[in-house]
């Protein structure tokens, strides 16, 4: 049974509550804190994206396409979809010499909802590359094209492309792809069900760069520098994980996964963290990485006050009146090895 | 420690969890079944607007103003703000020569999304007509002003119009308000913390119509009448409120709130229903509710097919394809007294 993580007040009393497990964990496996069970399986979505990138960058389709870290930060991106997103993208389908019928992610409105009701009032509508994960998808694309390999249903489980990062994650995280349970992720790629605890030992190895050799070494450096020098790319306006990192960067990286998943990186502190809200709520997962990152004394608390619209948020009515909040519970207090 | 009562699968294994409670009680106050802890005070949020509006039904209001059922309904609703329940909302403002800025609701957008794109496409904006409560503020505005009372701040706690509610929650769910935790709710007026067992006490008392005398007596047959013969006006289209009432009104009333929660009426059997998500998921909700329902008998498997999309939804990706579900737990096996 995993503790309530995050607590959501209105006036004077809990109207709702998320439970969750969080995990930190060493390079070594050694698991420094945790709260809930950490061995049970959860799905990272896009929070391993980083993970996901490694490929496409060993790959040499960077150079050979004339990409740069723009584009690098934006295959690891769960994107808004605001201009300067579907714009590098729409620049990187050209480089590929591909369409957007190449692109095996569904038709979707931007995710940041301004962006979604500008379009709306232009009579615009969903496309491929306005997905989030339209980044994540010209990655397999480009490391197709590069191989020479066939790119069509790239997005399929058995494809090249996807077993790829399957190998990469095998071995950070000390597991068999084969045996984990899967299905697929909103943007129809294979989405892996992990051990949470393997999760966070992932994003540690991923944040040791010296465990590395060769062009994955070189592959790891490049995409922490794209990321830690291109947090906008990453997810956009109103964005936990952009307005951590252009904060905190390159001291943490992070990044969301859908369902309530968050994963972030200390590579100064060898250390990788994965977090899970069981109800796979949002908003309480973001209040859950703030108290993590805090407990652990990663977070200074005028960086909690700075970042409190993502990490305190208040409740509001229609009126814009402030009701309510989220915020941590107090089993914070037990987050322990 | 709440069961779960939903889970969301992904491929082939659990990628969320919903725990909640349920309680299903009789008008005499009898639990005839449970699950989790029905003593817990939760919020209703909208899930008692059938209750909210009886002082209006009882004013005397409706045919001061040549209102009619269909009025009463919007009063009973959370609705979509498709054009049906904002023209007349509109008409109603109008005849009780009041203007916008009169409700005390904040100005949204329309809760039905292609409702909404439709507005934004237009380049319209939020109004407060469009609120979801905007017919039940209407009931307060309009009993105010048949009453001649001050109308302005009809939405704080101790204003008559709020106080009158009050009055009949107590009488109907054996509360003391004064002794309730509470809050505002998002449409600004006063929210109740009550315990479950107590909410669904309060609707199996307000199904059994023999209770009441007098002009209460007459309220309260007025609103049965109006909600379950119009039962579009109540919530909308896609709207699990709407599909279930038009399939089996006047059987079952049915009522959503925020955060998770559902209250249903059966009057020929004498129950009330209640039940909350504890982390406020709508979508387990709705599902919690068909499973309660169909443990009970009340809801035959041929309508759970019919409203399958609300009852036993799908989970889409982006291109549209089937990659999951959501469905009650197997702990609904232990839905008993």
């Amino acid at each position: 049974m995993n503790p309530v993580l995050v607590n959501r007040w209105r006036g004077n009393a809990i109207e709702s509550r998320h439970r969750g497990s969080v995990a930190v964990v060493e390079a070594s496996g050694r698991v420094i804190a945790a709260m809930g069970d950490v061995q049970r399986a959860v799905f990272p979505r896009s929070a391993i994206k980083f993970l996901q990138a490694i490929p496409f960058v060993e790959s040499g389709a960077i150079d050979a396409f004339g990409l740069d870290d723009r584009h690098v930060a934006l295959a690891c991106a769960s994107h808004n979809g605001e201009p300067i997103h579907v714009g590098l993208a729409q620049d990187w389908l050209e480089r590929i010499e591909c369409g957007h019928d190449d692109l095996e992610c569904g038709a979707t409105l931007p995710m940041h909802q301004a962006t979604q009701f500008e379009l709306m009032s232009e009579g615009r509508g969903p496309q491929r590359i306005h997905h989030n994960c339209s980044g994540k998808h010209l990655g397999f694309l480009s490391t197709c094209k590069h191989r020479g390999e066939q790119t069509g249903n790239y997005r399929l489980y058995n494809h090249s492309a996807q077993q790829r990062w399957f190998e990469v994650l095998e071995s950070v995280s000390n597991t068999r792809v084969a045996q984990l349970p899967w299905g697929y992720d909103g943007c129809a790629i294979p989405t892996l069900a992990i051990p949470l605890q393997r999760i966070a030992l992932a994003m540690a190895r991923f944040g040791d760069v010296s465990r590395f050799t060769g062009e994955r070494r070189t592959a790891v450096e490049r995409i922490h520098a794209a990321v830690t020098s291109n947090p906008y790319m990453v997810a956009g306006k109103e964005r936990l994980c952009t307005a951590l990192m252009e904060r905190l960067a390159p001291h943490i990286l992070v990044k969301v996964g859908a369902d309530g998943v968050y994963t972030a990186v200390i590579p100064e502190h060898g250390l990788g963290i994965a977090l899970k809200i069981d109800d796979g709520n949002d908003a309480a997962a973001r209040v859950a990485l703030g108290a993590v990152l805090q407990s652990l004394g990663l977070l200074p608390s005028d960086e909690i006050k700075v970042l409190g619209e993502y990490l305190r948020p208040s409740v509001t009515n229609s009126r814009g009146e402030i009701i309510g909040r989220v915020e941590p519970s107090s089993d914070w207090e037990s987050l322990n090895a």
